[in-house]
């Protein structure tokens, strides 16, 4: 027998029992005469102690141990000393007189202490001694806490009559916009699976089955190149239901959002979250992901300043171009030098602004490089549409709307930061809805999906599919933001054969491609598909909402670095000739120099 | 809005509402003047009634429906006249008067009926359009069932401390015995990962983390040639502790069991399991998975007739070169036929049994082609030891031990379903332990792990490594079976280094080749790793169980064909040349022709 209890169970109530324990050194002080050990497992900390007048044997062993030995040890309950309680620690009022004891096994000394404050080491050398790194409390604590929001999906959507449904990991390419992972077939040389990126198509072929309510915790691959915070693997929360419209969609995320909040953080949201249309977003907040926990929107100020009148060349030539002109007031941002302006103006120039025009508020008058071109009607105007006042700076930029709207947003974003408005324990949660249905694509010359080709539109907007006014067709699709990241994204679908085909054929895909890459799925259609739509949520991401960690590295087990290793196992790795030629391939020379 | 209330809802206490229903037309009757459909989802069935003193407009788009239409129609619930009261069904008192209704969409006609019948057609024409196969209430009912499976192992697991924690699933070659499906790598190029056959050892590591109890519904994956009832990808239950000993593992389950059974069947299963050693196992079954529905043990004839003594040539050399003589008393076998005994001769001959030697017991007499070889004494003996009674045949087979035991084995399993002894109703759990560690691969000239490398041995038996005797070593090993099926397997694992290293030396993998390999997991071993042990089962399988399904394709949503192909999506294909350019691969011809 191992143990009779865990490290974190013994309380006043035990003294004087005879009990087992098993876990590791955490921590030693050898007074020569008696030696302390804070002994760890997964349950907590007891501090075993090491008396010659108790136990001379086990005594003389203790001065051996070191660091993370596994240990088995036997003893008798004891009440600490007065003066000598440990009010922080779950079993500080005892501790155990150790009569026997086992070294389960021994440790090498450490790469590294097992501390918390080891963010601080090299990633590199957490993930590879990743067995190590994990043992830390607070990895465990993210472990647990994932553990628990799984928990929690299962009962969740359990309760809510949903069918947890397995979809294949060896798969046909779906074309969700990244390199698939392929897995090369034995049986059929020359043919490959891949694996999937997200479970869209089975989860829609579900719905056609008539389940009507699928959930899964999805594991999804997709071949990136290095991006800051990608996994070559990550797990999503994938939902899918029929006969619904999208409000019901929402309002389940939001009561399943509501309970999860409760059980990871004890923390109460408000419900319904706050929608808004993409449109609005990008006007108001110059984004698709507004971060709502400050204000400080957007004004368009075009058809003012049109109205009002300048002078100024480049506002008019902005104007008679068709672009827009948007303003936002940095509240307090009067006074700043001439210097962070410049800095400011460089930033808004990141995201291809050519200036960034100012206007200084004070008391009774404005001040600015440019003010003498503006009348003071049109000064009035700006001053009122922005909401400045005295103190504030108004920033402006001129430029083709999505310039405008990008630059503007960014800036409102950088303002919000060094103002301190992104305050982390604030919650601000946002569905941006309607978004455009396809998005122009300058570079490739067409049309592409803002979604993915399956979202279905506004009805009012279908005449624009006969015009072809593109732009104009909203879609049924949903963003959930927080705090101005997006946290998950879905859509009612397309469920009618005829409408999936004009929509492929917009986006360039003839009715042969689209036969031959999602024949099955049009097919399906023809047997009485039913409205259908779903959403899913990033749950790394998820996670890290709730521990404040900036890379979802931190709550995988076993993440792979930014160059898709694990330096763990030394995945991936050569493999033996015999193998590729089982598989039909070789490697190519030219490639690989 | 497209429902009020779902297909399976509305009871008397509706009558007079106005109501909302979708689904799909489950059948149709057409009495010209009155249209009836059964209307089904999700959830249930509902009659719905088109008549034209009703709703003229919904009647005539009624005789248009055909089967799987998706309709959306709302109308009045009202008591079925008497007489026409359906006590099957649970909507049965009730049918809803249509007054509008929506064709959401239509269906061609179908491929085949959505009927529980049709297990009787090809499996690759449900398998091509499984999402219509789905639609079936009886494959509904399975993938239902595989959700509340699931959803009772995160809830026992959890409630018992356990730790949900995925492994990855891009990963490194692991040794298991069958073939990796690999991936190769785009930013490494050259390089590949594998799937994994199983989260062994990263759930290893986890135990070297101090994670203790962890649990995972874990997809494998095995790239093995064709064979009856496997699948490319599977799914398995996977457990590891730490500071356990064996029957702490053996308990838990059992527990975890006991529950499962409950929830899944309503039925109570006695815990604990019975225990058998792999050598009792062998020698009373012939079988290491014993289906113990039904007696019929084997005897060991081998000392008694050496004792007693015989004629007989074959035996005596069996005797003499150290084989095996084993028998069974097959009831109410006296009287089977000439042709019968030699179609069993002919089956023990599958096994290796180059004759099968039988015994006729009657009131007063043995009978049989050889009785005169054999003292009366003997015959006593023979009756004795196999319990043979008047009526009964005796069939021995006098081989190598091994022969012996499988051909023998074999037979009985053969005569039990014969005599209809293997009683699908009756649960007979065991766990077979104790398992040899080594098993002498003759052909290779090596010595194998039976179970995997990972597993650890009894302690008094470690000085059969010191001897060489290898074959003597017991490992801490134990198998789940039920009524003759494996249905999990696990061990204690070795946590030491050094041991770890000797058995991958004796098994032929030397210092340099594991280091390589399992590198990572014997470092990990150098930094105190705890006692461990676990088990995997495998759920495909175990839901079969429940549904009695001879099939695993059954129970998994998108399951492939024996060639590895899902009929439905055409996975695996072919790819185009760029895609294999990016990975630093081409096809190799010699190969694929």
């Amino acid at each position: 027998m191992y143990r009779t209890h865990t490290c974190g169970e013994l309380r006043k109530e035990d003294i004087s029992k005879n009990i087992i324990l098993s876990g590791w050194v955490w921590s030693r002080r050898d007074h020569g005469d008696i030696v302390f050990i804070d002994m760890r497992d997964k349950f907590g900390v007891t501090q075993i102690v090491f008396d010659p007048s108790h136990s001379k044997e086990s005594h003389a062993k203790a001065h051996n141990l070191r660091n993370e030995y596994c240990l088995k040890i036997s003893g008798i309950v004891k009440e600490r000393p007065a003066g000598t309680i440990n009010s922080k620690l779950a079993t500080g009022d005892i501790e155990v007189y150790v009569e026997k004891i086992e070294i389960l096994s021994e440790s090498e000394p450490l790469p590294f202490e097992i501390k918390d404050q080891s963010e601080l080491l090299s990633e590199e050398v957490r993930l590879k001694y990743r067995y190590l790194d994990l043992r830390r409390p607070s990895m465990q604590y993210r472990l647990n806490l994932r553990h628990r929001v799984y928990k929690y999906i299962f009962d969740f959507f359990s309760k809510e009559g949903f069918t947890y449904i397995e979809t294949p990991i060896l798969t046909k390419s779906t074309p969700e916009g990244a390199r698939d992972y392929l897995v090369p077939s034995r049986l059929q040389k020359g043919s490959f699976y891949a694996l999937p990126q997200s479970p869209q198509i089975f989860k829609q072929l579900l719905m056609v089955s008539g389940l009507e309510k699928y959930f899964q915790i999805a594991k999804c691959f997709r071949d990136e190149d290095l991006r800051a915070d990608r996994q070559p693997e990550f797990t999503q929360l994938d939902l899918e239901m029929s006969f619904v419209e999208q409000n019901d969609i929402l309002n389940i995320c939001e009561k399943f959002y509501k309970g999860l909040f409760k059980e990871a953080l004890g923390r109460d949201i408000e419900i319904p979250f706050q929608r808004m249309t993409h449109s609005d977003a990008m006007d108001k907040y110059g984004s698709d992901k507004p971060d709502l926990r400050f204000g400080m929107e957007l004004a368009n100020l075009t058809d003012g300043i049109k109205e009002h009148g300048t002078n100024f060349k480049i506002f008019n030539d902005v104007i008679s171009s068709g672009g827009r002109i948007m303003g936002l007031a940095a509240e307090g941002y009067g006074s700043i030098s001439r210097k962070d302006i410049d800095t400011l103006t460089a930033f808004a120039g990141e995201y291809g602004a050519k200036g960034l025009a100012y206007f200084k508020i004070e008391d009774n008058v404005v001040t600015s490089p440019i003010v003498k071109f503006f009348p003071e009607e049109t000064i009035n105007f700006i001053k009122s549409k922005t909401g400045a006042k005295p103190g504030d700076m108004i920033f402006i930029v001129a430029a083709d709307k999505a310039t405008a709207r990008s630059a503007m947003g960014a800036l409102r974003l950088k303002i919000g930061k060094e103002k301190g408005l992104s305050d982390a324990a604030k919650l601000k949660f946002l569905w941006v809805v309607d978004f455009p249905l396809f998005t122009y694509d300058k570079e490739d010359k067409r049309w592409v999906s803002e979604h993915h080709p399956f979202t279905s539109f506004i009805e009012e907007d279908a005449k624009y599919l006969e015009t072809g006014e593109l732009d104009k067709v909203r879609s049924k699709s949903y963003d959930l933001v927080l705090n101005g990241s997006e946290i998950g994204s879905g859509s009612i679908r397309i469920h009618r054969k005829d409408i999936q085909k004009k929509v492929f054929n917009i986006l360039g895909i003839d009715d042969e491609s689209a036969a031959k890459k999602f024949g099955f799925l049009l097919e399906a259609f023809s047997y009485g598909a039913p409205p259908h739509g779903g959403v899913a949520f990033g749950i790394d991401r998820l996670i890290t909402l709730f521990t404040g960690d900036s890379s979802i590295r931190e709550v995988i087990p076993f993440p792979k670095t930014q160059r898709g290793v694990c330096p763990l196992s030394d995945a991936p790795s050569s493999i033996d000739e015999l193998q590729l030629r089982d598989l039909g391939l070789k490697l190519n020379p030219k490639i690989l120099d």
